[in-house]
């Protein structure tokens, strides 16, 4: 099931500086961010061994996101809420304002046979 | 010498996607991002060790990088231009734009005696 974890964020007269170190739960072998989306839903997928890590560290958007069992929605609207994606969670991204960018780590190099684009039956 | 390397991005009707898999150098350990800066010069020191990789993802900044023997100024002003920082390459970055969201992917966890502060002398 998809969690949020708070990044830590150093702000002073400078401006602010959020870090990822040790707070996610994988080495990140492979970053992308998307931005200048539309009104465009983005995702659509599980994956069988990935584990990602989402943060829209300008603007905001939704996750919407479904495990099998349960479906949530997540509100990304701070570069200090981190939305961890466990491998079994089928996710879809929307509601990009037009500033966001979506940050995704993630635990595995690109491997096309790791997507899984088949909804569960409770979608 | 810091240099520039081109990521790849996938530009379509529904936005963009840039992403960053095995054109750096090292494996990240540790990234963090800068945003809210105002007319703040940030950064002022190199490293022993640590090799970083810097991209403005959103608005833009400037890079003054001193090697000890070159001094250039590096334009980040798009997010598919990544600057590679080697330790030896003292920097500051500046001239943020108020949107302007600089990501630095790094080498090493953070440690604090990894650090130097002291400038070149051709400073």
């Amino acid at each position: 099931m998809a969690y949020f974890v708070h990044l830590k964020t150093h702000s002073g007269s400078r401006g602010n500086l959020t870090v990822i170190e040790r707070e996610i739960p994988f080495p990140v072998k492979r970053l992308f961010y998307i931005y200048g989306v539309d009104d465009s839903v983005r995702g659509g997928h599980r994956h069988h061994t990935t584990i990602q890590a989402a943060i829209c560290i300008a603007g905001s958007c939704i996750v919407s996101n479904n495990d099998g069992i349960l479906k949530s929605d997540y509100s990304l609207d701070h570069p200090s809420k981190c939305l961890i994606l466990e491998p079994k969670d089928w996710h879809t991204m929307h509601h990009f304002t037009k500033d966001a960018v979506l940050l995704v780590l993630a635990s595995e190099y690109f491997d096309p046979n790791d997507y899984i684009y088949d909804r569960y039956q409770n979608n």
